[in-house]
């Protein structure tokens, strides 16, 4: 995410029904790309309310040098708050929904979305737990219908995820990649739906072991948080875990399954994933194409320097 | 860990047994400090070529500007080349081998180490996997060894694992965690052996769920990698998991769980962890003491301006 690379989209503008948090920080991100912002929640007062929190964050960015226009107004300019629904999606190139994590409401929400924008208009969904067939099977207009999922704080990080249903259009999910990338963040795509997509199955897996090692009582809390923040993190801020992992044997992701496959299978018994075989037909033709063997000592070299950066960056700020 | 807090400990040497690549970097961490090293290798020149790995490496920290002493040379003359055991261990304070992953290699190195060192010097092992109840069962001066777990590339990660066997005494234990803090790095005590240990656990539970989305195709590996380095890794560089569900739900942890148990339980249903039973128990009152909920708003905002400074950082040391 690059804060400050002020992007014109001349009559472009989005639509963001549910003014909480999430919707929130959508609408930070898609002015600082430059796009104009339609808010509306069914709750009267919200938009109003989310307007000066939208106004707060943005001077957070400021402060820290992150917006490029000088004047906070320029971007108060493009907010527009809508009475009703309609008058949100009119004109809008781009639906976001924000609203709460509830099937019903989710499916009576996107039904009345749905009949109000012009066909073709992607209709996305920020859950992060509701499939898109579940809440949409039923919406006349559902191959429109797909789920950008943002993570916690939205407005500053980057992955998006990115989730259709079996039924939504190709093209859809295409023309949503772009709109997201467009303003400054990563799209990350599902091929198909899964409970807890990706993010959160991720962070699911290591927090039942992390709870596991609190009920085995291995270690504290604060022993267990420092694992992540004073060591598996910081590489991790800046590469995922296929990419540490095949940076971490010199002979790349093979030589270190080939090593460690036995260690974790021992740690977790109940657990049967064959690591080898799937490195072998699939991880590492694309790991290779990523970062090959014979950039490895450039790779490597990249990595401990963005380490040391990393570790000068947060002596510097601490507090 | 902050690098170039140079400090005088006039007379204190540490000896490194085992000189690749773990080795090396745990010399620059002492040294560092302000150590005096010594090192030991059973195969023959690969001291000599550690001093040249570890003279490289300081000059990438002084490249960064890492480093307080301006001469390498005063770190250079720190370094002693240990032509016996017996020579390294004689007038150092602690002992850490960074022998090859072998029970018994390590069980006869330890031994060895064991019966030329003093008696009260600690000998801790680099070991990622093996725990000292296994390769120091017969071992004289058992109840001195345990293992100090560092983290890859270990020069740059501040975490230690510190892992003691049932039969290792308390005060050395605590003697390696005030050691280890004094070279600025983070110890994490374990209170008792587990497979793996912690960090390599939290890593595995992660690296499992990673590869069976790949064998699910859910995703490809650089997305996946992306939902961490664009993502969750973000967040994890400065707190950890537990600190990061603490802060994501208004009433804390207890919130999150009683709003997200359910989710996880459906993503993994092979998995029977009680999250809200340790919370209540345990986890609860420790996070309270260690962030209440009183100071949220002030937890929370220090974690976005993290965040964004984080990502100003980010954007410029891209390459």
């Amino acid at each position: 995410m690059s804060f400050g690379k002020q992007k014109t989209n001349p009559k472009r503008k989005v639509a963001l029904i549910g003014c909480g948090l999430i919707g929130q920080s959508w609408a930070i991100s898609f002015l600082n790309a430059g796009f104009d912002v339609s808010l509306f929640d069914p709750v009267e007062g919200v938009t109003v309310q989310a307007k000066e929190k939208i106004k707060a964050k943005l001077k957070d960015l400021q402060n820290y040098g992150l917006l490029e226009n000088k004047n906070i107004s320029d971007y108060l300019d493009k907010i527009h708050l809508a009475q009703k629904l309609s008058h949100a999606v009119k004109g809008s190139v781009y639906v976001q929904e924000s609203g709460p994590e509830d099937l019903d409401i989710k499916k009576d929400l996107t039904k009345k979305i749905d009949a109000a924008t012009v066909a073709d208009i992607p209709i996305a969904s920020s859950t992060s737990g509701i499939p898109t067939s579940l809440y949409a099977n039923n919406v006349k207009g559902r191959c429109r219908c797909l789920v950008a999922h943002p993570i916690n704080p939205p407005h500053l990080i980057p992955a998006v995820e990115i989730v259709p249903a079996p039924f939504t259009s190709e093209a859809i999910t295409q023309k949503v990649k772009k709109i997201i990338t467009s303003i400054d963040k990563e799209p990350l795509e599902l091929k198909k739906e899964i409970q807890g997509f990706v993010v959160n199955r991720l962070q699911g897996a290591l927090l039942n072991e992390a709870f596991n090692l609190i009920k085995e009582g291995i270690s504290s809390a604060e022993d267990i948080d420092k694992a992540i923040s004073e060591g598996l993190g910081l590489r991790w801020s800046f590469m995922g875990p296929f990419q540490t992992i095949h940076l971490n044997a010199p002979e790349g992701i093979k030589g270190y399954v080939a090593r460690y496959e036995k260690m974790y299978d021992e740690m977790f018994p109940s657990i049967d994933i064959n690591w080898s075989e799937l490195v072998k037909n699939r991880l590492e033709k694309e790991l290779l194409k990523l970062y090959s063997v014979k950039d490895r000592e450039k790779h490597e070299s990249l990595r401990d320097i963005r380490l040391i950066r990393l570790l000068a960056h947060k002596a510097l700020t601490k507090n």
